[in-house]
């Protein structure tokens, strides 16, 4: 399958204008076939765009002659910096209008260069834009406004080694700007792993995750990197400095926990300690199908409140189960799977599979043979999700508009939010474009108290306008989240799309403290502007 | 047993200078006999200190009309809000010179109440300190310092009702002033629990855990009181919000964080929706014997790095073992508890066995009949447990010097940690008094990636000087886990005797934040002077 990690060391083009490698990506015919699918979309696929075909601008600014080595001011380091990978990049690439191309590309070779680019940015009002993998969904990496006399793109990507490692303690400093199969590969022959695959760990970085707050492998218990994190090193303009290593500690608030999610907005994280884990030799999985959805969040919730912490346990409604190729007799699919380095798996699948069967699901355990084949809706669910983003694009160039989000509330309300969702994100996608849409749902993570739902939206265009009508799209998901009380991400961040919403989430006072703290750490505001805070 | 949890409604008296009810205290008999254990201790106890021979100076100011009901002079219960409930508090209280008695006692009914005291109090340079079950051990709720006109205690325990419960996603919005019993006792009848079982559980309050991040129940997992929160509610001089109720989210820092731990200076905590539990139905426990105290660090790290999760995996040195009665032969005991509302945990002790004996442990499994009692050693050591805090006012009012303290560090340093404090602090004990001391260690949580050791130090007084042997000992203690980078505290906060080491251990971006937050939320400085931040 072309989207397999490929490792490091690989010499496959990324794409500048679309998601990861370009020979992944799906050709005309491909597109074309896509296309047909979904009604109102384009005869032929846009084509593909090319850097020389922008206009880009000289830079507005010159680096300084002890960096010059560090920065660049080629275009097409500078196109590929200029904007995240969300549908709404991606088209816009495709439109030949990208968002503002930063005027110069810093890549640090260490954090002595990150805080030199720092102090030269404050001085002379140079925006700087901290960029890992450049996997945002959601405008996190794209300068807006025109506050600043010039932007930079600061790729820690060249910082990507794993400085030590703590066998006894199972942990391991590793600079923020390695990528998912880069810190691996560092971690395999200790036989440890940080075990945090989201959809994007082939183009994301430990720095972008942590960032965000991303969320990973595992659908129940400890999942978000933030749980993984032993201890940070942040570089601010005011100033580095790095917490202790400890497994806990109930010294004042945690001091990681301000930094985790500040999306570059308060300092740049430059490595940290992250917790390992030895590689899991016990599995088990199973699909267990539900002809009624509602009975389907039922179970999951069961098995969510039970102790058995599956690491997989993502539903997925009928038209998702369709999509991945799960099913295809309109029935809803739970993808269940256990692992474990330390014991078999297989009862607490039995057990799962029994408090499926009591809210209706149809399913059975399978031997726990690590060369036996998965499950057949397993194994295909799996190839769509590292698939799908590839889709997207070529959707993308068929003129559709493809949106996902993703959310999460508490069990009280999530069958009247997705409800609600469908509904209403499907008549905003229908008044904008005239055509009907598609709106699926699955279930990501899972919680004692709550579920994170993640939608796919699927409309047809409006040629040219294909922006206009993401941006009525994300309005309404955005407003439907936020009048059911459902974060406005669960897992991938705010960037400069959600912070409207998540402005009206925030607490009050802890508005304030972060308006503080932005002041204090970042006092010429040259960090990500625009993100998190004003 | 005396220290039994006796649930809402009791009308046992509490102590206003030592632990818990008046009841539970040892008499003199048995203060003697204790006392007779400790070389260089007193002949006879000190008498029980009385309210009636303290020297209570007028209050310095005067509760405004509007609040004059709610606000309080009376001396007894100024005298009992003056201090926490460390040791250095009950010889201070016992040798008649406690700390800065505050002027006025408030107890708000509800949230206005509280908004209102601390507007007046800003108006007035009045020092808020809050103050729930007032089981601080390390000086978190006294005035120290001479910056404000008066002090005055903040009383939650008026606010304690459990306001609604979310039974599908089991959660409850809970109010802060709830003392463990009482919010237990209210969620009771629902089949639910929140599970917290600090030792001060009977003595504490909700917003008390959540103001210091206690650690709670569980030994292994999920168990600081952070993990366990949905939103919360604070009120702050600078206004009042709270956090939406979500299972997870990745908008942002997490909001709730800041507060947490935030012991009291940068709000006020009013009420939290917290995420419950079912009763566990499935119990299962036993002990491992350990000859040799670095095998059973290894036993206990392999069982940290498993994913069995026991509920109790507390191991007591040779010392611990002895004094709690769970071992008279020099070994070292290993507590192991797994308790489940899901499935049985035989296999779960069963495997956790074999990895014990695989390092030299020897135990064997045993029934989970619920009604079959408990191993001894498990017992024994449980009945200690709650009943230390009274034996320790006994031991001083034989002017023997009792610290506890607690730390966490990851596992490539804990071995030489637990040496370096236990030969430190007894050669500081020691200096101090001329009595050789003991110091005892146990572990009461671990992590995959390191361990909490709490260490009880039992010493001879200098009669008189009680409080300058303390320090001392105090000093030591803090200067060792300094030097080991081993946190400040794990869950008994910082309050004001580790101000001096958390200011050095907190990261310096942190420090900038904090700050900024601080004058952000609290312009005048009134709340909870002289704990985490100047």
């Amino acid at each position: 399958m072309r989207a397999t990690p490929s490792g490091p060391g690989t010499t496959r083009a990324r794409s500048w204008w679309g998601w990861g490698y370009t020979d992944a990506h799906p050709d005309d015919t491909e597109c074309a076939a896509m296309g047909a699918l979904v009604p109102g979309t384009l005869p032929r696929p846009l084509p593909v765009p090319r850097v020389a075909d922008l206009r880009i601008g000289r830079p507005r600014a010159t680096a300084p002659p002890a960096l010059a080595d560090r920065i660049t001011d080629d275009p097409g380091v500078r196109a590929a910096h200029a904007m995240g990978k969300a549908y709404r990049d991606v088209i816009r690439a495709l439109r030949g209008r990208p968002g503002r191309i930063p005027d110069l590309v810093a890549r640090p070779a260490d954090e002595r260069d990150v805080a030199d680019v720092l102090h030269w940015a404050g001085e002379q009002n140079v925006a700087v834009i901290p960029f890992g993998g450049g996997s945002s969904v959601v405008g996190g990496v794209e300068y807006r406004g025109d506050d600043h006399r010039a932007v930079l793109s600061l790729d820690l990507t060249s910082m990507d080694r794993v400085l030590e490692i703590d066998t006894v303690g199972r942990s391991a400093r590793i600079q923020a700007g390695a990528l998912g199969p880069v810190l691996e590969a560092q971690l395999r022959p200790h036989g440890l792993t940080l075990r945090h695959f989201p959809q994007s760990f082939e183009f994301s970085t430990l720095g972008g995750w942590l960032a965000t707050r991303a969320g990973g492998h595992y659908a129940t218990g400890r999942t978000h990197i933030d749980d993984f994190v032993q201890s940070l090193r942040v570089v601010t303009p005011a100033g580095a400095g790095e917490s202790w290593r400890l497994p806990a500690s109930g010294a004042g608030p945690s001091p990681d926990r301000l930094f985790l999610g500040s999306e570059g907005a308060l300092g740049v994280i430059t490595e940290a300690w992250m917790r390992l884990q030895e590689r899991p030799r016990f599995k088990a999985s199973a699909s267990v199908t539900f002809a009624d959805f509602g009975q389907a969040l039922d179970a999951v919730r069961t098995i969510a409140q039970s102790d058995l912490t599956p690491a997989n346990c993502r539903l997925l409604d009928a038209g998702e189960a369709r999509m991945s190729g799960a099913s295809h007799d309109g029935s809803a699919v739970l993808v269940l799977g256990f692992e474990s380095a330390t014991a078999p798996v297989d009862d607490r699948l039995t057990t799962a599979l029994e408090l499926a069967r009591a809210h209706g699901g149809k399913g059975r355990p399978r031997k726990t043979d690590p060369d036996a084949p998965v499950d057949a809706a397993v194994s295909a669910w799996r190839s769509a999700f590292l698939r799908m983003p590839y889709l997207r694009d070529g959707l993308a160039r068929m003129g559709a508009v493809v949106e996902t989000f993703e959310t999460a509330a508490t069990w009280d309300r999530v069958p009247t939010l997705i409800d609600a969702v469908r509904t209403e994100v499907a008549a905003a996608a229908l008044k904008a474009t005239g055509h009907p849409a598609t709106v699926n749902c699955r279930l990501t993570h899972v919680y004692p108290d709550g579920a994170a739902p993640y939608f796919t939206v699927l409309a047809a265009g409006r040629p040219g306008d294909e922006v206009a009508v993401w941006d009525d799209i994300k309005a309404a998901a955005s407003d439907v989240l936020h009048r059911h009380r459902a974060t406005i991400t669960h897992h991938h961040a705010t960037g400069r799309d959600h912070r409207p919403t998540y402005d009206l989430q925030r607490p009050h006072p802890f508005t304030l403290a972060l308006h503080a703290a932005k002041t204090a750490l970042d006092p010429h505001g040259i960090l990500n502007p625009g993100v998190l805070i004003a």
